[in-house]
């Protein structure tokens, strides 16, 4: 079993490409938007402080906006078209953040304050408002002639995030066992939708842009689905067994919170025997869980089989992933690269 | 100067005749949610209470159904598109009412908890969203080939009411007096966009999606803005001098919370004298406003001619938004009736 290393590769060639290409178009964007949602949008996107000081090492990974223009590379479209697309997807993500831990009741993100800890509740919905207005307008003002069929597109995908976030806070209030207990295809359900639309929406807003046939946009959604189910089991496995220095919280967070993710409920599930009875117990006591009684989960979780199946799920929709790219006609050049960047950023982080 | 009668006539012929052709179209949209965010929605939309059951008076006024149907109907515009606009805008209506709430931190809206006093704070920003992209994905799907402009014209509407909103946020921290403070001017651009901004997509959407001309899509934004702020004038002045059995809120509600409305802004900016200088104090006063305070504040609010000025200027705004009708080369029967219903509206609360 892979071992979290918590090693810092630099982001590869694309993404750092990409993010050069994406990040004037996106703080153009930015800047059009009212000065105090503009404010609180800078602080969420990494660019400045909560008291408007320029960040130090500012901007995310640079993943999806490398996908937008991958994807759209992959069916020949125009650059601006990709740059549009990855701008609308970096301000659905960032909308997406802001509301979720809003939601979720998430006090940090990327190692700072969350945007509603840092402004108010109420400025991050605001925020979270004016950057899902603004992504809209972003695509729907695009050139082309095909800026109708894309904002149908983005709007599909904003529903199900919707969707996924919907379950995602359903799931909370369901049993870890019996007829309502939640099954790994609801659980991949969720994922897919809530981190995996996104993804696919950057893979193929560009190429909608472009007017795209739908079996090539079909297969970048359907990927970027597959993906999002990938990414979710790591963020899952990180959630538990990260390490706190690069996941920013603190060890063992997801047991603390005694959140459903794809290990327990894998160990949930096929757990019987001592092991999945103690199991049993841990999760369902009343007590809250401290230090101890986490990292005697973890165990269980890891000796009844959740950490090996949600690293098998993981590469297995990876695989998954990578044979809709392969199996649509793209452009081979960029095909390998969305391969070669996903593998990348799966296998860096295990 | 008349005064509030609380008198409550029924809903004129069209807005029964608009709830009746839209709201079927609307359930059937909000059918298509996750059964979460679905059965929050219904709450908001008044068609069921908190715990699911129907409520014994389900739904609004129509006011905004009725401006989509007769909007569309001053162009000539099919019924189709008319009633997808008017879907559009209801929803993206109550993605702004219960997204307002959670900002202004209001408990109650029509007499019943807000949402997120009903449902919590995060799966109130959960409905806001999905609302908000079901608006979207409706605009989007709609036929008849105008729908790229039409989602492009609701996204610009979408972003004015953020505008409006984060305005009237920023209006809170500012003084009363002084070179900061709030000029009459300001306010009412704050209240084009976070009133106007959806009337005038009301009147305008139908007619953009049936491809009308933009001199008359144009003057159909800028009626409805400027309903907007005569709308926004008469709620200022029943937020200080509204029946709590009409309003729903207690008796100076406005001036207990301090709120920058119309009626104060106009008084504070004449007034001098006596009168001036006690209103300015009281408002400035460290000490909470109670019952007796707010009372004072309303008779020299009156004194200083700020409720005269804002019933002026709603009737001014309403006069202007009749002209922008008539002059516009718009159908005389829909015009007339959108006259007659908006000045049947503004005078019956007053």
């Amino acid at each position: 079993m892979p071992t979290q290393t918590g090693l810092r590769t630099p982001a590869p060639q694309a993404t750092a490409r990409a993010r050069e290409l994406v990040e004037p178009a996106l703080r153009a964007a930015v800047a059009t938007l009212h000065p105090l949602p503009a404010r609180m949008a800078a602080f969420s996107f990494g660019w400045c402080e909560a008291d408007g000081t320029p960040a130090p090492s500012p901007g995310g990974k640079g993943v999806r906006q490398a996908f937008a223009l991958l994807g759209a590379e992959a069916v020949g479209a125009p650059e601006e078209a990709a740059v549009q697309a990855a701008v609308a997807v970096e301000l659905v993500h960032t909308f997406s953040l802001v509301h979720d831990d809003i939601m979720d009741g998430d006090e940090r993100r990327r190692h700072r304050d969350a945007a509603w800890k840092a402004f108010g509740t109420g400025p991050a919905v605001l925020t979270g408002d004016a950057l899902f207005a603004l992504a809209v307008q972003t695509v729907a003002g695009a050139g082309g002639g095909h800026a109708g069929r894309a904002v149908a597109h983005l709007a599909d995908c904003l529903g199900e995030l919707v969707r996924g976030q919907a379950d995602d806070l359903l799931f909370e209030d369901r049993p870890w066992t019996g007829p309502d207990a939640v099954s790994i295809p609801e659980y991949e359900a969720m994922a897919g939708r809530k981190t995996g639309a996104l993804l696919g929406c950057a893979l193929s807003l560009g190429p909608v842009l472009a007017g795209a046939p739908a079996l090539q946009t079909g297969a970048l959604v359907e990927a970027g689905r597959r993906l999002g189910v990938a990414f979710q089991a790591v963020d899952d496995l990180l959630g538990i067994w990260g390490d706190p220095l690069t996941t920013g919280k603190p060890v063992h967070s997801d047991l603390l919170r005694r959140k459903k993710t794809l290990p327990v409920l894998a160990a949930v599930a096929r757990g019987g025997g001592a092991t999945g009875r103690e199991l049993t117990r841990l999760l369902g006591s009343e007590t809250v869980p401290d230090a101890t009684a986490a990292q005697r989960a973890a165990a269980l979780v890891e000796a009844a089989g959740g950490r090996g199946f949600a690293l098998e799920e993981a590469r297995r929709h990876a695989a998954a992933a990578q044979a809709c790219l392969r199996g649509a006609g793209l452009v081979e050049s960029a095909t390998g690269e969305l391969v070669a960047l996903s593998a990348q950023l799966l296998e860096r982080r295990l």
